[in-house]
């Protein structure tokens, strides 16, 4: 089956079993907005519950839940107002929006795809243009669209230059109309800005992980690709804070043995593709950056393995020296490959102190951590002490400017006043903040070395942060987890979502295998002790024949199906081997618990039990 | 001890050990927003938990999932655009912002608490006025602003007349600058405009509830009261669709013998209390409405006091006329008294068909229920029949709208039109979309009461909606859980939230007696197997005194503390009643669970295990 057809076959699925639709379709929708209807609802709370067992629980993070809305002082200093936009041009008559870079590679695309007369070197101009579209300035793009006579792909008109369009959401806090504010364009922020009562919290100490699920919100151009770029998504963010100087994990042991596809920088450049590394051969020899960042790298495997992503399809590319911020130690995002290619579900990035330390600059609240030594150090320091009296003296008004402009000296030019005031007694120096040169006499400041002892040491910690996609992790598990087998007519599919119990919308299904009171309260009492057990599950008494009944939840994923074929004994169905065995009625709900809960597979549970055979009645059919 | 310290004790504790904390502190915080800090959230991730369990998997709901993000259509339908205002007035010189209603609502309290030469005529006015406030439109209001000569509290300037604001976020969504949005005020518009679907999804059967789960947002005017009134929470919405004519409930025999405080109209209004009512009475009697009203009021009683609220400061007060939306059938709030009084935090509606009929206007689309009769009725139904022919040679043009407007004519006007052109042959008919009369004969329209058989009813389905403002109820929560109890010195109060296992943050500590390693290897043993039964806690190797760590872990409402004072038994402490057992180190983590999951009580445990008595050593210590 085409990548198209397979994708078509999952989607439809998907809409028409309402995993999800499209939001507000009874006006029309809204283009990048879904829904999600029950059993994506379903899979979702799943996958978010699992993320904060193997995340928040196992790893002692610290959870924390802050609004969407934000003021635009905390965005200005992360960047987000300033940079945090894509390129657009207009239909210069419509006025319709487009994105300059989805443009002119869509414009490349279709000459390399469609175009027989290409010479060869058009066809490397072309594929030189696609490598680096997203290094290009607006004034790049501009001349390109000019220069290949793209035009709106609607209507032929003619485009504007490319200029930058924020992606945030703005809206208005308060009455006044006075304090702007953006729905946030990621989670992490709430993070930075309560750096320091997390930090206390902690007891002071270093390294600990803070983590945030919630909503964000991206005001995407022309939105594509479904469930992939969309205008609001979950995001799961962690932000892992540690001493610069020391990025070691404890439980680095834990995974460093794992195994998987990575693909470094240096394959990529070659032209090589991703290759089986081990993630503590990859820290230790380098390629990864440091321990905290494998250990990341290794749980977030073990987190999408474990949700039924399939492990020859996931892998960890790293981030090319163009794609980094400039802060950035290093880089890795968790790709999974599904039907629009290779998608970046989590980024995982050492910010390095960036984000903290921008937020200390713009509050003017130190974020800062501290070290406890054990002995205290003796260090050199320098020392600079301006004469309060003389400078007042000297320049009255402007004082403070130049104070301020001596204390902030680095210390070479400290070093090298010390030693013209010394020699010369007097020295020319720039303040900025006066916009001139003053003179500085050696009675206004003293410059020296001095050794002191040192207690602690302060620094802005690092921040490792791994974030999730949950929509787009969701939607590759659907990919993933999909498949079709014959029905009972030659070219009949049928669909099937493979989920693991983990992540299944709903564990298991009670159907009463015809219409019978007797049966209807068996399957009632089996029902409740299912509740009991916490297993979420649906009773069909539709009367539907059983075939249809299992091709129906076959479709919205449930492992199991219990079929009440006897008032002592029942049958359990699994979904994918459609396997079957026979288990006493008082038992039923507890073995179901046992697969769902991971304790059993399917597999040993079958050595158990004695196997069912289909009567004529009760065989599978399927759906009309 | 008076409610503004409670509370302030309450508050305090909440936000030193990071419950909560205003958004943005380090940028001055914003009004009406807050972070949940890592026990806040955990408190309400278990509050969503239980209702999620409670409501949707409990009773079979259709959970959904929709975007934050509204275009302006829908919320044109649903009638926020145009009603969800606050009367403002503006200080006329700074241009600041406040609620008319409020400013005048205190100006009447204070003059009734403080001004002592008050005359009873001027008293009874002034109670007046409080008990009609919520009814009074905006010349009402501006008019007793100038004539007690209320001015801005903060400056004493005069204030504007009042104007309603509208409460909603407002964005642009997309790119373009045209498409208005808001920022949600409530989740159920999202299951409304999907009533299709999930109706289809539901077999094409009532009664069905879908669920809702997410953030809403009112950009409140001048937000008071901590987190009962802020700009952006949590909703928990459900919408319960039933045939009108059909609202009992089949399960409403499990909650009908509870007995609680209700507060009905007639109570209210003749200024008697609330009283204790069996709801199974107050729904046969016709004080609640209906059945399916009835058996929400008792889950929703059934969910808050499992969650810790006390039965006692919880009641229902049904809405007095003044309150209600002139569709609705009943309105019943869940109040919760803490120290800002009685709180509403649960609404619980019969909205009758309101909704579905203004998203079926609006969008065109019908959002009907159908009953399929067992057996076909016999009806007798209207009939016009248009004949287009002679229409077209009359009207040419407008033979469509005069055409329309004959079909939908009402019973008794196409009955009277009857009569008429049988004894006169013509009459004058009132074309609205024409804008004029247009004479009618007989020829041109049949019009005839026929006996047909139908197979079934199309109806547009009632709609139950309680709503849960889950912030609301967790903070009544904290109130409710919070006690203090006298430390090691006479004056001092050590605090402790008395969680239910339910809700607690963190469900156990594990605290070695002394730094030594044998103690904390077993204590790490411990943990593990805590991790295994999946028991949220925390390892405290601190070193600090016990008394010390007892008092910190009450603060945050652990319910259980193991302390590692030997290799093979340890102690369990209980936080509420300082009793201690010891239990075997293998024993112990299995022990905590059933606690935790509700198997046993404290006081079942304490029957199987022997007591510790506590040693000078160990004993507990105030924090210091």
């Amino acid at each position: 089956m085409s990548r198209d057809a397979f994708r078509a076959a999952v989607t439809n699925t998907l809409e028409r079993r309402l995993f999800f639709v499209p939001s507000f379709k009874i006006y029309g929708g809204v283009a990048g907005l879904y829904d999600y209807g029950p059993p994506g609802c379903a899979v979702k709370a799943n996958v978010l519950a699992s993320w904060r067992q193997h995340f928040v629980l196992a790893e002692g993070m610290l959870e924390v839940d802050c609004p969407c809305v934000t003021p635009e002082v905390v965005l200005k200093a992360s960047g987000h107002v300033d940079k945090f936009t894509d390129l657009m041009v207009k239909d210069e008559k419509t006025g319709n929006c487009y994105r300059a870079d989805h443009l002119l590679k869509d414009f490349c695309k279709d000459k390399l795809e469609k175009d027989q007369t290409l010479s060869p070197e058009k066809a490397e101009e072309y594929n030189r243009i696609l490598a680096i579209l997203d290094d290009l300035s607006a004034e790049q793009l501009g001349a390109k669209i000019r220069e290949y006579g793209i035009v709106a792909p609607d209507t032929k008109n003619p485009l504007s230059d490319p200029y930058p369009f924020n992606l945030m959401f703005q809206t208005s806090i308060g009455p006044s109309g006075l304090s702007a504010g953006y729905m946030r364009p990621e989670t992490a922020q709430g993070i930075f800005v309560n750096f320091k009562d997390l930090y206390y919290y902690n007891g002071n100490k270093l390294p600990f992980a803070a983590a945030q699920i919630g909503q964000a919100f991206r005001n995407e151009i022309s939105p594509r690709q479904g469930l992939l770029r969309v205008r609001e998504f979950t995001l799961a963010e962690i932000e892992h804070f540690v001493d610069p100087e020391d990025k070691s994990h404890p439980k680095f042991g834990d995974v460093s043995d794992l195994e998987f596809l990575m693909f470094p920088r240096e394959d990529q450049m070659a032209g090589r593709s991703a290759t089986r590394l081990k993630i503590g051969n990859a820290v230790s020899e380098g390629t990864v950056n440091n321990e905290t960042l494998g250990y990341f790298i290794g749980r977030v495997y073990l987190f999408l393995t474990q949700l039924g992503i399939d492990k020859d399809r996931l892998r960890f590319r790293q981030h090319l020296p163009n794609e980094m911020a400039h802060y950035a130690a290093d880089c890795w995002d968790a790709e999974i490959e599904c039907s629009y290619g290779w998608i970046e579900c989590v980024g995982i990035a050492d910010r390095s102190a960036y984000d903290l330390r921008a937020h200390s600059d713009k509050s003017g609240e130190k974020l800062e951590a501290h070290e406890k030594f054990a002995e205290p150090r003796e260090v050199e320091k320098l020392v600079i002490t301006p004469s309060k009296k003389e400078l007042g003296l000297a320049f009255k008004g402007n004082q403070r400017m130049v104070l301020e402009a001596l204390e902030a000296m680095g210390e070479t030019e400290a070093l090298d006043m010390k030693a013209a005031l010394e020699s010369k007694g007097e020295v020319e120096f720039k303040v900025c903040t006066l916009g001139k040169d003053v003179i500085i006499k050696k009675s206004m400041v003293s410059i020296n070395i001095e050794k002191k002892k040192e207690h602690q040491r302060k620094f802005t910690p690092s921040v490792i942060e791994p974030s999730f996609g949950i929509g787009r992790i969701i939607y590759c598990l659907f990919e993933h987890c999909f498949y079709q087998r014959p029905g009972k007519t030659e070219d009949e599919q049928l669909n099937v979502f493979g989920f693991p119990p983990l992540v299944a919308p709903i564990k298991c299904t009670v159907f009463p295998l015809v219409k019978l009171e007797k049966f209807e309260v068996v399957a009632k009492k089996i029902s409740k002790a299912l509740t009991t057990a916490g297993i979420s599950h649906i009773i069909d008494m539709t009367g539907n024949t059983i075939g249809k009944r299992y091709a129906r939840t076959d479709e919205i994923g449930v492992p199991l199906a219990i079929t009440v074929d006897n008032t002592t004994s029942v049958t359990v169905r699994d979904r994918d081997s459609k396997d079957q065995i026979r288990v006493e009625v008082d038992e039923v709900a507890s073995v179901v618990k046992e697969v769902m809960d991971g304790q059993s597979t399917w597999a040993d549970i079958m050595w158990r039990y004695p196997a069912h055979t289909a009567s004529a009645a009760e065989d599978e059919e399927p759906e009309p």
